[in-house]
């Protein structure tokens, strides 16, 4: 079993047998094969006479997005479990475990997380959860802290940027979020309705520099180990805990790219309140919820980072007065950026969101569409002037008054 | 002759000898070890009956500086003549031509410059060299555009950030460069005559949080292919001929930091003209050369990096209007606050340079001292004010009436 293929259900039961300390010898495994088979084959394998089961992960060789197939590296399962054995190191609780990676076969065994729900799924549903707040910005200031040159081995954290070179993941969200979205490009998928709100973005000067110089962050700063794609797909959630999973698209970037990703993804589920509020009234609490979620996000995170910086960062240029307001700032403005093109690349570029895609109704998901497109550029646009977390939400009310 | 050992003189010749194309069988070969033994070994091996030459430079595991020896890695070696024919296929006639190189003895076989000198010397030696704008100005424009985003595949280039991953190199940059002459670190070399004037460093809050800022974009900020050390001290020229030598310092960094190294580099002859120039009119004239030679490289550059840019540039988000300023004005002001950072350490830092340590009138030699210690923490604070060359003319002016 050591060439790649792709496993048959059969197959992932006769490698997970072979795993030590899992599963009794010779008891009965059941494989399922739960994946939506886009990029990877997971596999749920449990063991009915204990309850145990976990999740065998394999990477395609290829992507398949909108019909199309294009081939992708294996080597994103090594960064993912690589990236995942990292985060796992700094954050037990908010990952999942891995029990085992196979190079050979692209192949990551890890904690079963089925007694939690996708975030984006839950959100939709209308469930609030209390604890993500901490949970995320612990993750985030723990994750981005001890990977950068801030709370790491500076020379050490040079090999971490060779190791978590990923070109092929890397240019697809160059392309996919910070161009095609701002041209008329074949890769966008525009709704019609909104047909005349994407072509301002398709001509506003002032968001293509704003944009530019957001991309060109992205491709040139290699600050600290990002998860790279850190949206609510990619966060399995119950009401006690917080699990973030996928990092295939891990590398060293901008810090507020991942702290973006968060917020941008709570915002459209904000804009697509629209639709999925009931009333007027629990629309307006649900938002609310949101939005205290972002500022606690933000204000959990600022703190908790200053805090590891404070008291276990060891590099004495980095205690230099005014250094670390200096940088707490720019990274507060690199969130607003992100968040924004996070956003907008959500309503009319290739891979949209359910949140807002699932809207029933034609005119609330419109109006959902009109305001996210409204909170994205109007982040990207305030990006280098921002200096609190609550323009970001001053922003987002503005967009539903 | 495989594993590694520092080569004998003898051995030079022996490997010299089965080099192809070189030189003629069984002809007499001469080698003579001319490196200063700190780094590395140079031999130059010449035969007497056709008048070729060669030099062989192989990398010792170790560096000697004042009297110490640490140990350092040979990879240095592999990065230098990577480097090297990186630079020679864009600007073939700025570089020594690069015959061989040779990982397990961690040796590069390479033109021999010896018709040219170190500019350093020239300029000591007060020598003018006014094709160098020229040269410098287009290897700058040449090596930062295309091994950058702006002028290369973006996903090729990730893999060449990974190539020159170049961590204890970088490392002596930044601690000698950035960290120690800011604080009374015992690797310093402070001159009892200016004590007042490097304590005046030790305590300004102000240039420490530029050169902090500094410091964290020299860490983090994956730019363009460096040379990572381009003092003139690595200038092979004569009037007609520039090469640019020993880039083993090379990694991905900001590219302001090449630039400020030749700007730095010129600037501390300039204040070292207290001592060499014969009488005020000559002193005069030289500083006037050597600022020319600033504002040409910089003219130059920005011409030619702009030129290269617009036609030859394939990105579309990198034509959006505006970005091109926006990305010169911030080069502009990396340049000055690297020729900053430049400068100062080279006062009272570890290395310092013969230009101001040659000198043998303490007189002379205190107030260049001053000289460049006042233009260099002028060009740190003003780094992030600055938007035209002239800025750093009329700071270096200033320093000296």
């Amino acid at each position: 079993m050591c060439a790649y293929h792709a496993l048959s259900e059969a197959e992932a039961i006769e490698y997970a047998r072979r795993l030590p300390d899992l599963f009794a010898a010779n008891s009965e495994l059941v494989s399922r094969e739960i994946g939506d088979g886009n990029l990877n084959l997971v596999f749920h394998i449990s063991e009915p006479s204990s309850g145990k089961s976990i999740i065998l992960k394999q990477a395609l060789p290829y992507a398949k997005v909108v019909g199309e197939s294009w081939p992708l590296t294996l080597d994103r399962a090594r960064i993912e479990s690589e990236a995942l054995m990292i985060q796992e190191a700094l954050c037990p609780d908010l990952v999942p475990h891995v029990h085992a990676y196979e190079p050979e076969l692209a192949l990551t065994v890890m904690q079963d997380l089925s007694d939690h729900v996708i975030m984006r799924r839950g959100l939709m549903e209308g469930n609030k959860y209390p604890l993500f707040a901490e949970h995320i910005s612990r993750f985030l200031a723990h994750t981005l802290f001890f990977t950068s040159d801030l709370g790491m081995n500076q020379q050490e954290k040079k090999a971490r940027v060779k190791q978590f070179v990923n070109p092929e993941l890397c240019k697809i969200t160059e392309d996919l979020i910070f161009d095609d979205p701002y041209t008329n490009s074949p890769n966008n998928n525009v709704p019609p309705a909104i047909q005349d709100a994407v072509e301002a973005v398709w001509n506003d000067k002032e968001l293509h520099l704003e944009v530019a110089l957001l991309r060109e962050k992205f491709l040139v700063q290699a600050q600290a180990l990002l998860h790279g794609d850190l949206h609510t797909g990619s966060i399995f959630i119950k009401p006690e805990s917080t699990k973030v999973i996928d990092p295939e698209f891990a590398y060293y970037g901008p810090m507020g790219f991942d702290i973006g990703a968060v917020f941008a993804n709570l915002l459209l589920n904000y804009a697509a309140q629209e639709g999925w509020s009931q009333d007027a009234s629990s629309r307006q609490d649900f938002r609310a919820y949101l939005l205290n979620t972002v500022r606690d996000i933000w204000v959990g995170f600022d703190r908790q980072f200053r805090t590891l910086w404070n008291e276990q960062g060891n590099d004495r240029m980095f205690k230099t007065e005014g250094f670390q307001d200096a940088y707490m700032t720019r990274l507060l403005q690199d969130t607003f950026g992100y968040s924004g093109c996070k956003m907008v690349r959500r309503v009319h570029g290739l891979a949209q969101v359910a949140d807002i895609n699932k809207l029933e109704d034609a005119a609330a998901k419109e109006r959902a569409q009109r305001i996210a497109l409204q909170i994205g550029t109007s982040l990207i646009k305030h990006n280098r002037k921002a200096a609190s977390i609550e323009e970001l939400l001053d922003i987002a009310v503005k967009a539903v008054q």
